[in-house]
């Protein structure tokens, strides 16, 4: 089930994604948000399966995150060996775990502010887990899937000045700004994807940047929420991202995003997004 | 004023604190939110001084956080420079930034649970500032004062292990556990607060740790408020901690946190959370 939130920023309808449709889920759910993740997506199943749903012609309406605001959004860094060498570190032995402000959730296809004064805005590509059950001091990597719901792309835009210049070593500063974690466009249920090995992409004015897959990934989702859950508490609609492969404006081959420039970043079976830097 | 919630976890009522009784908010707001602290306060004070509020006994109800769980939790590091010092750093040139998860939040008498296996928990009184007015771009210092709701008393708990280890450097690791982060008791509205040379401290079982004053922050609470706004955007009802003073376990000059042991950390004015550990 591909699910979606559809409207103007903060009044976004969610919805079942349809070949050339959308089935509205307003009736079953105000929001794609961690009550509805966690106890409403085999009702919504079964009303799209048998055809319950108001059907909506697709339009031209704004596509939102198709997830509500999260309580967390929690980053993994360092997480793809070839990233990690062209931004100066070893591979990690372990986890190496940031945040971003919740309130940097965007729409797929808005358009992205570069902060005041910014020369290092850069572009990242991940794969978001998005969480369905929560998850607290699991005994192993095999009781995490059951705590997935689904899976999104994100880019997880970061200023690298604020980041790494002006930071004293911690990252938040240069990962919160407005706009910075544009999500979606669906949001793709666990039970339609295999998150091991998904072709994952970013391009910046239509030329390669990013090119890999999640089969590199360092720590695989199951690790990842595994290692997480021993230190904190996942809930239900909280966000994970996994961290992003080689190709960032950081590694000193690419320019850094200007004011026109556009973004595209894209993962096999789940989408693509686009954002204009203005 | 000073405001509280008070009941069971997830159930808590909002009161404004009297001389010996609560006044009961529930009529006017549901919660302490961002929402309240934004566009409440003005008709909660008026109904208190009106005497319109419902008059609750003390009794013996849990008090909870005094704000419901913010959108986010976002601490200055190293903000004190004798803590810097103690904990092998220079003061900083700039703010040092990084967040929690906003479900650590707890009640100021909540046992809080060590950490499996953990060995190197740790104490942190801060000076919260709970914001009341979105905050994005402030010009100057000087602006930041409006945005702020009130103050309150928080212990940042931090597991050293797992924040300077472990971590591969970003301290987020060390600082999610759950019940990480007690709040209040109560929140002082501004007009009350002068936070500019609070007595600040903590004690375990009984023995002073830490004792300083807000006076001696690096960075006061307008340019925290001022700087953080330059590269995220506050909203009502977010909690700001503004750094801890020298006197922590990590400093090698006390044991950490053990089972059984008593925390007490408590600001002038704000009041003295207790916390055992279990």
């Amino acid at each position: 089930m591909h699910l979606a939130r559809i409207g103007e920023p903060g009044a976004e309808r969610p919805v079942v994604v349809g070949s050339d449709h959308y089935l509205d889920l307003s009736g079953l759910t105000d929001d794609i948000d961690g009550s509805f993740l966690e106890n409403g997506l085999a009702a919504a199943r079964a009303a799209s399966e048998a055809g319950e749903l108001p059907r909506l012609e697709r339009g031209d309406a704004r596509i939102g995150a198709p997830i509500a605001r999260p309580s967390s959004i929690i980053c993994i860094g360092m997480n793809y060996a070839a990233h990690a060498a062209e931004s100066g570190s070893a591979p990690p032995d372990d986890l190496v775990v940031f945040l971003k402000t919740a309130n940097t959730l965007a729409g797929p296809y808005d358009a992205t502010p570069l902060p005041p004064g910014s020369t290092k805005t850069d572009w990242e590509v991940e794969l978001g887990v998005v969480i369905g059950r929560r998850a607290s001091y699991l005994a192993s990597p095999d009781e995490a899937r059951a705590h997935v719901a689904g899976y999104v792309v994100v880019n997880d835009l970061s200023e690298r000045e604020w980041q790494l210049e002006r930071s004293g070593g911690q990252w938040s500063k240069g990962k919160s700004f407005p706009g910075f974690s544009p999500v979606g466009p669906h949001l793709v249920t666990a039970d339609e994807v295999d998150p091991g090995a998904l072709g994952i992409r970013s391009r910046v004015n239509g030329e390669t940047r990013q090119e890999s897959s999640t089969a590199d990934l360092i720590f695989g989702v199951d690790e990842i929420v595994y290692r997480l859950s021993q230190f904190l508490v996942l809930e239900p609609g909280d966000l994970v991202l996994t961290g992003t492969p080689e190709g960032v404006a950081l590694s000193g081959r690419f320019p850094y995003l200007a004011v026109g420039d556009v973004v595209e970043v894209e993962i096999d079976g789940l989408g693509t997004q686009r954002q204009e830097i203005v």
